[in-house]
């Protein structure tokens, strides 16, 4: 193998900067090409490809976003755009490929192995709802993000009766709700993978109130419910006041946490190795602090499941 | 004057802590005994009040909230509300008082000094919207983390075509809006001063994206819409996707600026000084750098005034 | 068991308060009693004992330090200091007790253990010296601050023909120098494990400036030399002009990052756990994700091994 | 006047890019065509120049440094150099110059005014150390970035009875150690403006010691003594254990505050107008928060002033 390339796609995630430096200079170590694909598999049909030297990506391990940027691409869904992007990659001289993103564009790194091409993944999502990886790249800057927007929360919400609801991303995925709302001490957590209880919520809150306390936060992961419907419920079945946060994309960006600056580069140099050694078809993974190759194949058809034992750890630490 | 108090009242705001920090130091300083009231005014009427010491204000300049707390109250707007307030003060002893807080807290002091009782204002809120004063006490702090959510935005916003539409505070003035939305480079900003034109805004959206911008920030102030109407509109009058975030009390929150940390430590100290010299019925300001005493009467009459040639500097900046 | 107690000891670590919280917590919702000791083993021997409630932990999980502070005790060491400290807590009903700290926290735990009383460790030390665990509590957070400290410097160094110098802390393990070098993208660590070689280092800053490289940035552990020395060698033999920065206790303070927040709110339930199962002479570990109870004995003896890959990858990454 | 350049000279200071974007974006703006100059006077001399789009200035407005970079030349002290530097502009078809930097890089533009090339300075330097104007350019950043470095210090200030010491930049100006000393509560502050004597702060650190206070914090300006040295006399002094942190670079990094994004926007605005209405040889200065024009003559004759006020005011708040 003489020339590889690396792309990222689907939504961006804090340290594929990171995973981007890592597989060129990896590459660029193990005597290789590089070449970086714009605006992910719509790029890699148009063949918007720019060489990538050791320089190209200095200073950028700690940006948020992608240099390479990133797109969905609909018609690479057709086998003629997965033809055409076959044939950008065979005209370019390049033999193998890294592809940096979240389960759909696995399905589209799939294809191109099916169709005889070497290509491996990188999980790059905040979500962190992808199987047989212990954590996802951008997951942990991501919650982060989320804990700080708690922590302002919670220094002005000391002297009113009143409930904080945030509403986060997780349209499939409670990760992000769940981690935040445990790091963060939230009083309640509602997310996709257990069924939300209003009225649980509300005598957990009524309880609070009766013990002194005066403010209560509730994250809500947005695949459940709005951030404004549970407010507006909490109000109506409390007569508590609420105020509703929706954080929106700020949980896209940021400076990658040292965790996903280490995540990316650990998997970044691994896809490479992988690549080299002929491996291919396969999601780098994170299991047990080990980078290990998950079959595409495995890491597709299996559901990403949260532990539920930090959801009832939550429970009994905001009592 | 041998024995002052301190409240904080209306809305929290960051620096909050520091000024009563530098009324407590400094009240020492001057040989003054010195009290916290809680809960502002309600705590004011209801006796709840506390002694503080050196050390009761230690550790505290670097905190959100206030370690007093704050409310709003209904009582106290009555004169009988007033007087029992006023009784609470006399019977302990108390011979002046500063309270921190925006234009309502300052309209309750003004009851007192006009039965008698010697009270200076501090002008604490995020909103900026206090004539007499260069800067409110938490503007900037809010402005600061406003920025940082747009900051985070902009990572992330670089390969969609995409509108970002950020709803901050301000529902009479739109200072946080206008500041954050030139200081985070956003593409248009939405303020109460100013009518909002969404054709203008449009054609500004749909001209950057002939020249090949990517994506685009708007700032909306509450008081002129919600971000998610914004939304829609612009995205029914472009067709751009957009995607909405509303920061809500994480505005409030936060460790203070540095700046906002002097100011509170210069404000808190100047109240001190002019109770001790006899002052009262007036609110400290900040004008060009300095420390003046602004009569209530007049903080209250003239309405703030946003400079407009800072929106004008952002339209000529984010062509 | 009705009543336990928990302290701090050693140097403080963010993320402690999140363990406190969760023991006192944990405790409460498994109908115990709980006790807070102040300044660690001091504070054990003199009876400086607290009620801990519901209450008494709300609003720390994102302090930094340690509510019930710490000390280092050398009358702890002496027999007669340990026989006090076990006559305070039998005298106040204790019958269990929860110590976060580092391994010479540990070696007092066992003491007490070896007395009969039972005792549970819990790792808290910014570190990460100590077998058995994947992490101690308070490393990752300890990290990013030093990569934001880096990525300031990056920022700076941009046009200067200069190399930065970074001590960090680690007088035995280069955990911190290691993790926050490779994620920072610095072009050399120095760490305790593996021998310096100064020469190495230059020729790679004089390859890296032949290459165009205006700038490098190395990260120093403490216990390797100080970063002073360390930029005049560099100075000498390069000609180059070198800054340094000490970071000092910079890197024990700040708000702890999610994952020290979620680690500490694991540790600190899984140790109250322990105890009511009669379980004893242990300290929680995170092995694999799992919290593992590991016996006290066995974390002392084995030395912490940092895992050397990472070194290897950071440098093929820092080509 | 049709085409104009900028660039940046001596120590780069956070704010350069919006200085740099305001300049370039207002130039468009009143139809005049941009050229960005590389390597301050060094690039100038040089012929590195690069035309500036409004695409070339998107997405900088939040980055520290100076996309421009930035250098110290000697070569343009010499009138050859600034003979050349002439004739590179006038070769160009630039018909003026915005200079952004220190006091350095105005005698530089003074030359050019001198050899009667239109030019105007923008004050850049943390180091608030430049007549005529309240503030420079990036010194709210850097002040910012030291009280977050004093917060993290105080976390892990709690239990031992240590001092503190932080030595932050200042030469010649105490302006960095007395606001962030001030903004973040420490005991002691040492400026260059006014002798330290060592007796009154050793006299300080023992009566907070009898008064119960466990540890302080004492900032000291680089420009008084380096921080090691003032660590080891209190230590001789008093017996308590020191800790020193020297910041460095860290201080002249980071995303800018608001408040230097607002200010660089301002003056790289303001810089323009006057370079079209004809204004050169002057500074732009912020006075009452307005912008204004200072002849470089008058900011470089005047002596910087440090307002001694705030020192006393630090002085009757650290109790």
């Amino acid at each position: 193998m003489k020339k590889i390339a690396v792309l990222t796609s689907g939504g961006d995630a804090p340290g594929m900067n990171a995973a981007i430096r890592a597989v060129v200079r990896r590459g660029i170590f193990k005597q290789l090409e590089l070449t970086g694909i714009k605006h992910g598999y719509e790029g890699l049909m148009a063949g918007d490809f720019i060489p990538l030297e050791l320089g190209s990506v200095g200073d950028i391990i700690q940006r948020g976003g992608t240099i390479l940027q990133t797109a969905r691409s609909e018609a690479f869904k057709t086998e003629e755009g997965q033809r055409q992007a076959l044939g950008r990659l065979r005209e370019n001289g390049i033999e193998g490929l890294v592809v940096i993103g979240g389960d759909g564009s696995f399905r589209g790194a799939q294809k191109l192995v099916q169709l005889g091409f070497p290509t491996v993944g990188i999980p790059g999502t905040i979500d962190n709802d992808i199987a047989c990886t212990d954590f996802t790249l951008g997951f942990d800057t991501a919650v982060n993000t989320v804990i700080d927007a708690i922590d302002k929360i919670r220094d002005t919400a000391t002297s009113h009766e009143r409930t904080y609801v945030i509403e986060v991303m997780g349209r499939h995925a409670g990760d992000i709700a769940l981690w935040s709302g445990v790091a963060g001490g939230a009083e309640s957590v509602l997310i996709p993978e257990k069924e939300a209880n209003i009225d649980d919520i509300t005598a957990r809150l009524l309880q609070g109130h009766k013990r002194g306390k005066k403010h209560s936060i509730i994250v809500v992961a947005e695949g459940v419910a709005n951030g404004q419907t549970i407010g507006e419920l909490i109000r109506e079945k409390t007569g508590f006041e609420t105020r509703v946060t929706v954080l929106g994309h700020i949980q896209r960006g940021g400076s990658p946490s040292a965790f996903d600056r280490m995540l990316g580069s650990r998997m970044g140099a691994k896809a490479v190795d992988l690549l080299v050694e002929g491996g291919a078809g396969v999601m780098v993974g994170m299991q047990n602090n080990q980078m290990v190759a998950v079959p595409f194949d495995q890491a597709l058809s299996q559901p990403h499941s949260l532990p539920l034992a930090l959801y009832e750890l939550g429970i009994s630490l905001s009592i």
